[in-house]
């Protein structure tokens, strides 16, 4: 028995680029999104890879994204800067985005750069890793493109899992990446238990009685529960002020759940934050420490039932290595979703 | 019956300003401080309040605190400016950088200002919200001052609760402030348990084994829980990152228990970050959306149990016009201790 056939990024990369392409978007554009889509694929980030190619490519068919672009500052200063998206794909702002606050970040020693008007960019560590190498840490905040969250004690769903990424050097040791939902579970973890057949642990979802939801395909009449209860609520809360209120993007009643809806521009608002370490003092020795750390934390013996502890961003890494070597796994299912997608616009099929 | 004996906030503020200067504290310095406590036991923030004076006391007899510190800029750029604490109380610290925040962000719109050498500085949320008054959004952040959170997985305690605060404003509706440890349950928490004989519920502790653990009497024998199990650990570790060791203060192993060692210098960490509302644009705009993302939570349906919908803030907005108007409630143990310790460095009693 084989398993699932195995791609290489740059194989994934060149096929997204030109169904892009075959849509009328800007060759250098789209090469830059099926980069970091690619890229995510080869991180593990599964659900925020080619798996998002079909929804992309709807949003572009009904009209709902901005194939040419002007993506701009809007209004800054020394620490900060507002980017327009003007309603392009989300890859193509936060790596403006992202490039931004570094440069900007070499001056002022920390610089945080929102934006309003983009879209769904894929998972939040990639931006937040950018910052690395030019001697930075890296923070993201985005507003989820879906609102699956009430607040706490109610049944509105006006929150979405608003997602928080960051990247922290270490020196000998790989770095600490963080990319986590503010909600016990993401969207995306429902939707594959409710394709594989599998029930969901308890904790995930309530229903609107506040039972346990355990059945992902009741995912309809229930929603996802914060992190720490109230907790989590007000993080997600924060978020979405931050990475949209503040930035004049979408936040609660006015998010566009962009699953079902392609043709609303859907004003999604992110930031990015990079902090240059040399602002702060030495650089290697802030690494030294961050290595001091990462090795008193995996010399802790473990609780019955755990091998090792995990730092933040050691599965994506090992994900990494084995599909760096052996090639990225893509499920036959969604193989056959591209090639038909790929044929219906006259590309290469994978 | 009657409830335990109440105190105007100018009662308690002038109680713990007497005491630190009886202790040799230059007098500005001891308003200040005893200022801030006041206002945390005015704003219902009761552990953090003029129930930590005996501690800190403790802290000045055994030699751990500086009376005559330079809190001082260390390095500086447009964006950030790194304060050296000089061992001072955190109070002292974290005004001094919030301030310095506030100063930079009218300039560069956003500045994050973090500390080393600082102390304890009581609830989160006071520091959040001095932005407020100008115009601006503030965010805090802590390396918790004793280590009671393992790494996911772990045994060994290498992380606290590390909290983090933030106040963002609304122009009709108060302002959203949230104030949060990244474990389930702060430690006072458990104390408090402890104290009223109370089991605490399971999620707050897992013993060694991994088992629940519900009797606060033996906390010691276990550790509490993070947020969302691994995502708690990575928020934590993050903040502790931030707050801690990128501004050359404590986090890990270095983290000295200030409950238990009144003499080593605790190196604690904090930053806080000050984002001027007008740099990004309308202020008015801008807080007329945050009114309505408050009310559009507020008008949420609720789920059975509750009555309705709170906003981060609006319990301890609740406690704070109560005790405008009636007075601080201290438990009757606290006065006799309070009094205690006034008797014996010769102030007036409460």
């Amino acid at each position: 028995m084989t398993g699932p056939a195995r791609y290489s990024k740059k194989k994934l990369s060149d096929f997204i680029a030109s169904v892009f392409v075959a849509f009328g978007m800007p060759g250098d554009h789209a090469g830059v999104i099926a980069d970091l889509m690619a890229e995510a694929d080869l991180n593990g980030s599964d659900g925020h890879g080619i798996f998002r190619l079909p929804g992309y490519v709807q949003r572009i068919r009904e009209g709902g994204l901005n194939l040419k672009p002007d993506i701009r500052v809007e209004t800054e200063k020394s620490g900060m800067a507002l980017v327009n998206g003007d309603n392009a794909q989300g890859h193509l702002v936060m790596k403006f985005c992202a490039e931004k606050a570094i440069e900007k970040a070499k001056e002022s020693g920390v610089a945080w750069v929102g934006s309003h008007h983009s879209n769904h960019a894929g998972p939040a560590n990639l931006y937040a890793k950018m910052p690395l190498a030019h001697g930075m840490i890296g923070l993201y905040v985005a507003v989820g493109n879906a609102n699956h969250l009430p607040p706490w004690g109610g049944t509105e769903m006006l929150l979405s899992t608003n997602p928080i990424a960051a990247a922290v050097p270490g020196l000998e040791e790989p770095p600490i990446v963080l990319d986590m939902a503010t909600t016990v579970a993401a969207y995306g973890k429902v939707k594959t238990a409710a394709q594989r057949g599998e029930d969901m642990p308890e904790g995930w979802m309530i229903d609107k009685q506040g039972q346990p939801l355990t059945d992902p395909t009741r995912a309809e009449e229930g929603f996802l529960l914060p992190i720490g209860g109230p907790k989590g609520y007000g993080l997600s809360l924060l978020f979405g002020l931050l990475a949209g209120t503040l930035n004049g993007a979408a936040c609660g009643e006015d998010v566009v759940d962009f699953n079902a809806d392609f043709k609303t521009v859907t004003n999604t608002g992110q930031f990015i934050v990079a902090i240059d370490l040399a602002a702060f003092g030495d650089v290697i020795g802030f690494k030294r420490r961050v290595d001091g750390v990462i090795r008193a934390i995996k010399a802790s013996p473990t609780l019955p039932g755990f091998d090792h502890v995990l730092l933040p961003g050691d599965t994506s890494r090992k994900k990494r290595e084995d599909h760096k070597a052996n090639g990225i796994p893509l499920p036959t299912a969604l193989v056959t979703a591209l090639n038909g997608l790929a044929k219906e616009v006259g590309v290469e099929p994978l």
